[in-house]
């Protein structure tokens, strides 16, 4: 890593620093610091904010980030596109979030995203861009900056996301996995700050992970690691969409439960989820969450199980990877307390003690916010990397 | 990483070199690469080995590791006792295996290792030990250099094994588990040479995963990760040594392979293995072996059943990890080709096709060198690691 990239993080995170503070973080001989800073200074990435509180001469100066840095985070969902402008220190400038069908295909889409960015920019909050992090509900090629046979993405297989970006937009762009995106979101502004190896299991329509080992993102040989939502949990469980049987996503996850919920409801089982299918053609799993909460058995159930199956999967997963922690996120998140009860039951129940003896398996904190939180990290990683 | 720490693990690596070739392969100002390098022959550490082809003066002099280095590589396994000397470029200098039951205990174990160190000694092969590895089959605090609750040493929990054997031979000791030093062997000297995202599966009397991440050991949060032999493959198996039921480990591995040879021996069920039985009053894993070979369809079958559990497990890891390679190794891999087909059979059916379109699955090279192989790298590091 070099020295400017190193710096420039730190004023990211910590804001304005003095260069003896610096200087006192990094492991470099002063006088080679000082130089680094002050070629960031020339560049204009840089600027002398004043003196700091001991007012001793030109070392005590403070040093920040220019404010005029931007950064647009694009969060993609199967059927959502959240956008976020932050400075340097990713701190939110503004913010836009629409509903977005993510089979509309790439050009659509794409078009789409740069609209929001134009109108953003008409509205003044940026003039040009440092650099675009994004997130794709997707495999992704990194290195590529492109989706890899994405099930649920019909036309964007190794569509050139990164290319057609930075060209319309004139600046570095950064793709990456959707729940890459979110663990890095939790570990970088979340519950999971400092924590070194992180599980972030996303359960959405799908589910999916972001593995976190060393304190970066892991992504495996072909970028698609984490993909637990196709591990089999039934050897004869149900056809999942993906060709095989018994895989989680089979079981549990937006599309499955709300499958189950209504078949629940159709059934006449859950009278309450009867009575919102009659109202409105269909039962979601934000129902059953309303269920659960208003003490269907039939919901609670529903749930339990779904929870049991990630558990069981988790449970695996913790023996063989020992991580320091767990953090359950995505819209079926907020089925809430009962869901993590029954992961956190199965996963302490069946993993090896050692690895459980200390293990938080806790709720997102960022919730929605977790991705575009993410695309922003990684955004600005590319934006202070870069030659200059 | 210091640049001394560079210089000595190429020379381990590469041999002799010319102090241009080392600077070629360092991204290290030439001035003070060539420095380092002084000091390490100062310290004698480093030797001139005369001149290079090219015979230009100073620059192209050859210099290569000091000859008199001696790492020694220990291995414990539940039953036996491996130990290599071997010279500063990991070549073997001497060797010695015997059984040894790791339930007596730390005292006589340790104690019989340093008595074998003595005799080696005596036979001339060190005056002096540079680093001793050693791996044990159990948990280990890498950190601590101990073992940490180790299902099958009793008497091993806690106890000081780094710092008792640091005493006894008055140098550095490293500690690891069996199989993340097994992974390490294979990654260094063996089938996985450069591969950077590996599961080392060792199949023994139990099973357990070296995991190699971005080219280095991953060991997890408590040192525990890979622990694969108690991952659930049924919710109603058998009840396993750990307490929980249907482990992998319930269902394969040595023990297992044993029980259900014998019942199929005293059932019958296998003539074969009844008449080993008959013979000899008992049958093994090595029976099982046998009988496959010379065609015997209940042995086959048996094998073929500990295939998939195997391969139930690792597809889940694979669409979890997106490993680059798996290896497998320990004492059944001598099942050979019917447990090699039936695992890559699972896998490559069973996980993410973008994680198995370049995933090789593959015996271990080195057998039951890995061992003291992959404990040879780990001394050697530390060796070369230490002040100096």
């Amino acid at each position: 890593m070099s020295v400017q990239y190193r710096l420039l993080r730190l004023l990211r995170d910590l804001g304005p620093q003095s260069r003896a503070e610096l200087a006192g973080r990094l492991e470099v001989p002063r006088p080679r610091l000082l130089a680094e800073l002050d070629r960031l200074v020339e560049a204009g990435r840089v600027l002398e904010a004043g003196p700091a509180a001991s007012r001793g001469g030109r070392r005590s100066t403070l040093v920040e980030l220019h404010p005029g840095v931007r950064l647009a985070a694009v969060d993609l969902g199967a059927s959502s596109v959240d956008i976020e402008i932050t400075d340097g220190r990713l701190e939110p400038v503004a913010s836009y979030a629409e509903p977005c069908d993510i089979r509309s295909g790439p050009n659509n889409v794409l078009a789409r995203v740069t609209e929001i960015l134009g109108k953003m920019r008409g509205q003044g909050h940026f003039t040009q861009l440092d650099a675009i992090g994004i997130g794709l509900p997707g495999p992704v090629s990194f290195r590529d900056g492109v989706p890899v046979s994405p099930p649920i993405m019909p036309g964007w297989d190794r569509y050139p996301v990164r290319d057609v970006l930075a060209r319309e937009h004139g600046c570095p762009v950064v793709v990456d996995n959707d729940v890459n995106v979110m663990a890095l979101g939790e570990q970088h502004s979340g519950v999971a700050h400092t924590v070194d190896n992180l599980l972030f299991v996303k359960i959405g329509s799908g589910i999916g992970c972001g593995v976190q080992v060393h304190g970066q993102i892991y992504r495996g040989a072909e970028g698609c690691a984490g993909d637990i939502g196709h591990i089999q949990v039934e050897p004869d469980g149900p056809v999942c969409s993906c060709g095989n049987v018994g895989c989680l996503e089979a079981f549990f996850g937006g599309v499955a439960l709300a499958r189950d919920a209504m078949s629940a409801a159709s059934s006449g089982q859950s009278p309450m989820l009867a009575e919102r299918f009659a109202a409105a053609g269909a039962v979601t799993a934000r129902d059953v969450a309303d269920g659960a909460a208003a003490g269907d058995v039939v919901c609670i159930n529903l749930i339990r199980a779904g929870g049991r199956r990630v558990g069981q999967v988790l449970a695996g997963l913790v023996s063989f990877m020992n991580p320091s922690m767990i953090v359950i996120g995505g819209g079926l998140a907020g089925l809430g307390h009962i869901l993590l009860a029954e992961i956190r039951s199965v996963v302490y129940q069946r993993s090896t003690p050692l690895a459980t003896g200390n293990l938080p398996i806790v709720m997102s904190e960022l919730g929605p916010r977790a991705g575009v939180a993410g695309a922003a990290v990684l955004a600005s990683e590319l934006a202070y990397r870069g030659p200059s």
